[in-house]
């Protein structure tokens, strides 16, 4: 049986990444990216007002013909393959980055008049500019209709569809009336490959629908018009020129038009995946599943599990997102976040230590020697806010333990070990309401690259952290989910779980906690947990302060007399 | 009338200073430094052992002779000046630095037999080898002579008189054995002078005795042999080789020995006013009197009051010293302190920003942009442990409210203000127990050369910080002791206040607070004291930690909405 290929296409903040992937194995024949041109990398910046990042859709289009070209002339190079091979086109975008579109499902940034309007681009994930309109959706779901907040754990964010929707209207409201629709980046780039022309055909992924724009079919999809309402008439005017319904992954957004057959040499008619964010698509390329939690860990860390939808899953408790169909049909998709992990560490050795790559490898080096509980420091990981479990971004960072002696790499240390804590909350809320976490697949630069965290999180966690096989975790799920969606009658897979079985894998590398480590994470954790839950406002909480410090210095002293190993590698 | 001149003698950790001073302004003639020639900079220490500190005795007498002979070689180019003309000597030195002696009133270490022996040398103020004796001597003290503590703070410190002789006895017997008696330095340096040549004839100051020997006349001078028989028969053995009664200030140590006067090219017999420690003469210096709190701020910060003996004073809880005559006669001498200020900032600066001065002056300039409660930040000033009020040495560092943003400028300030709020509340402590503080007089390199340091400390205290007129106030502060122990017959004075009105003064810079940033400082405190509280261990601490990041945050945000004016200068 000769091989059949995917194509996945990664959209990430700065550039946009496209691989072509065998079905057979997973293999990587042909990858290419392409940097946004505009904006600072890509982002389009506002002098004066740092919470502002949008992106020129333009950068998109361009990006999908490049990127896919190249990656499928890389591919060329491989014997055996062949562009008619080529079964399936996957997405991943990041989100929720809604974009304003015409009547036509184009972008309104592409018109010439609105071309150089802020406004009418796309507006990033990471854009903050609706903190307000933020906390207002949060006071009014809250008080109308709670059951909307229930499900991503309590509070809108900024970050969120509606949020960004509300506040283009209330700075710009010439764009939302320009505005036929509105579209997640995640949803646009199938549809474009598709051929949609008219925004009521864009075939709209639960993912961002559920995550972002608080859908559930429980309630007949988006909020409804009463609830928008309340926001302003505009927005419940908008709903019905958005979408009645939302599907999961294996669903196809369409079938890949003529024009962009023929601009790729692909084959006309070729299935395109549902889109879907990157964190959800890369986990796939982990390889989550029932009992498998992928953390993606990067700047920020999202951590993904899947459910089983027949077992139904309770609300949790500071869980952020919990979706039925989001990163795999058949699964409710439970999304839960650290607000900053690798940008705790960038603070520390960039903003306060000022160093660069160097400086990070060399605190590492001199963190990987010291043992738990050596340095009688304690971090709370805050220094963002805390995303899940107590979902609360005015929360600051901590550090205590501090002496005289106290070295950066020390509290370069301290701060790993308090994400890793971050992360143990996570974990163990999850397991608390009956979500299985058997098995932890780490994906991202700072797993692949740095051994010390990967051991100081088994150690504190008390499982091995496995690494994914593949860098390019996203970009493979999207293929993954071509490859599904394809089906097993064109050379793809009849299932997920077989699809996965073949397409993805894990590292060699795996670390595997240390039980001298692990003991004295148990007792910090503890510590940990005292600081989180009184400074984090939890109700239950009891913390000891009168002692705390002397705790830390006893583990400190105790860990120093004795000869245990160095738990880094 | 023709001048009077006394000298004054300051024996610092590194070197010892002799200054030249005229009796009618207290301006400073001549001045000469001697640098002690032994070990690491004046410092015996031992590989491998961070807490001995040790000196070598002969370096003293050479620096006597050396540093004396400068300044008065220097004064001699000043017209009108001749040595007939000084009418006495003072000296000041580090302490509690207790040295073995023989029975000839010679320190152990000057004999041949013993001189490279580490324990036959001065136990230099900072030698912490014998925290396991302090440790044992509070415990022993708490249960059958709680008296003996009421007057040191509750604890009985590692630094001390007893702890050192107790440990000198555990590892090196055969040193204690040799001993006829041990003397403080303060004391040894005027009885070198006086020519004394046997233990006995030594006379004793109530400052060394009552700060660091329990000594009190309240129970009959130093601790009973009963309690010195509990720590060690071969102590309770010593006590009668010490002495039975030591002396305020402004009593004579003694006259100018023979052979000291034609080494120095002085007047035989002039007088050699009582030695005492470098905070307290300094505090003298200043301009110590009642209401006036002398604050001698360096690596750490020694805090000196005084009160009317007449008034009585009660026990105030976590100070650590309170003894009568111990500064100036008449007065309880009141002796408070913060365990590290300068070594805060030098910990942030050198240790973990790696600088030196000209970082120590970027990031102040940096933080004097700063507005009190902009960067979201508070710290707790304990990474050397709390000695007023806490008296804990087993306390540790602690900041709160960082962000992704924040800078070590920022931090920079957060530590500076921590260090003032520690003041502050030792400020509180003295005025809650009846000790007035209507005034505040800083002195030492930190006030002298960081104005926003001064600035910070006049916002957060409220009230304004006086700068002392002299760089050099403990040997300045000697040699008013000294102008008053000679007497007005001789050209001195008759009273302690008469010669500081003359002898000393203030400098022209004063720094008053701001209302509008004590007006934040004071919510500031508020959160500090909340924290110190509760991680110190105070019984009636009522934290809310729940909100505390939040409070922050909201004085950040208010801070920054207003247009409140930079109280750095």
């Amino acid at each position: 049986m000769s091989d059949a290929y995917t194509i996945g296409i990664d959209y990430g903040t700065n550039s946009v990444r496209a691989v072509v992937v065998s079905c057979t194995d997973g293999a990587i024949l042909g990858a290419s990216v392409f940097e946004y041109p505009s904006g600072e990398q890509g982002v389009l910046l506002a002098p004066g007002d740092p919470h502002l990042a949008r992106q020129n859709p333009a950068d998109y289009l361009e990006g999908l013909r490049t990127s896919v070209t190249g990656a499928l002339e890389a591919a060329e190079r491989v014997a055996g393959f062949s562009r008619d091979r080529v079964v399936g086109i996957g997405v991943d975008t990041t989100g929720s980055t809604p974009l304003p579109i015409d009547a036509k499902a184009r972008p309104l940034a592409l018109d010439p008049a609105w071309r150089n309007h802020l406004a009418a681009q796309a507006w990033l994930w990471k854009d903050h500019t609706s903190a307000e309109e933020a906390a207002r959706i949060t006071e009014i779901a809250a008080r109308h209709a709670p059951e909307y907040l229930a499900a991503i754990g309590g509070t809108y964010s900024s970050e969120w569809w509606w949020s960004k929707i509300w506040h283009c209207l209330n700075v710009a409201p010439d764009v939302l009336d320009a505005a036929e629709s509105w579209v997640e980046l995640a949803d646009y780039i199938p549809a474009v490959l598709a051929g949609v022309m008219r925004p009521r055909d864009i075939v709209r992924c639960v993912c961002a629908a559920g995550h972002k724009a608080m859908y559930s079919e429980a309630w007949g999809g988006l909020p409804s018009e009463a609830f928008l309402s309340r926001l302003s008439p505009k927005l419940a005017a908008l709903r019905p020129r958005l979408y009645d319904r939302a599907w999961p992954p294996g669903h196809p957004a369409g079938r890949l038009a003529p024009e962009w057959a023929r601009a790729l040499g692909l084959r006309e008619g070729i299935v395109i995946a549902m889109g879907g964010f990157d964190a959800h698509y890369g986990a796939v390329g982990a390889g989550v599943g029932p009992g498998t939690l992928v953390k993606i860990v990067g700047t920020s860390t999202c951590d993904c599990a899947v459910a089983p939808a027949s077992d139904g899953v309770a609300d949790i408790p500071g869980i952020c997102g919990i979706v039925n169909g989001s990163i795999m049909p058949g699964y409710y998709g439970i999304e839960a976040g650290q607000s900053a992990v690798g940008d705790v560490l960038k603070w520390w050795v960039e903003t306060v230590c000022r160093g660069g790559e160097a400086l990070h490898r060399e605190l590492s080096a001199d963190a990987a020697r010291l043992r738990p509980g050596e340095s009688g420091l304690l971090a709370l990981d805050w220094n963002n806010g805390n995303r899940t479990i107590l979902v609360d971004p005015l929360l600051t960072g901590l550090l205590v333990g501090q002496t005289l002696h106290t070295t950066r790499a020390e509290v370069y240390r301290a701060l790993i070990e308090a994400t890793a804590f971050g992360a143990r909350a996570i974990i163990e809320r999850l397991r608390e309401y009956g979500v299985a976490v058997d098995r932890v697949v780490c994906c991202g630069g700072i797993p692949e690259k740095n051994d010390l965290f990967m051991q100081i999180y088994a150690d504190v966690i008390g499982q091995p952290m496995l690494l994914a096989g593949s860098p390019q975790t996203p970009a493979l799920g999207a293929a993954v989910s071509a490859a599904v969606t394809a089906g097993a009658d064109a050379g793809g897979y009849a299932s997920w779980d077989g699809a996965q079985r073949r397409m993805t894998s894990m590292a060699d590398r795996r670390f595997g906690p240390h039980p001298e480590a692990r003991a004295v994470y148990d007792e910090l954790y503890a510590i940990y947990r005292e600081l989180h839950d009184a400074f984090g406002g939890v109700a239950a909480a009891r913390a000891e302060p009168a002692s705390l410090m002397k705790r830390l210095l006893g583990i400190r002293q105790r860990v120093r007399a004795g000869g245990m190993a160095a738990a880094g590698t």
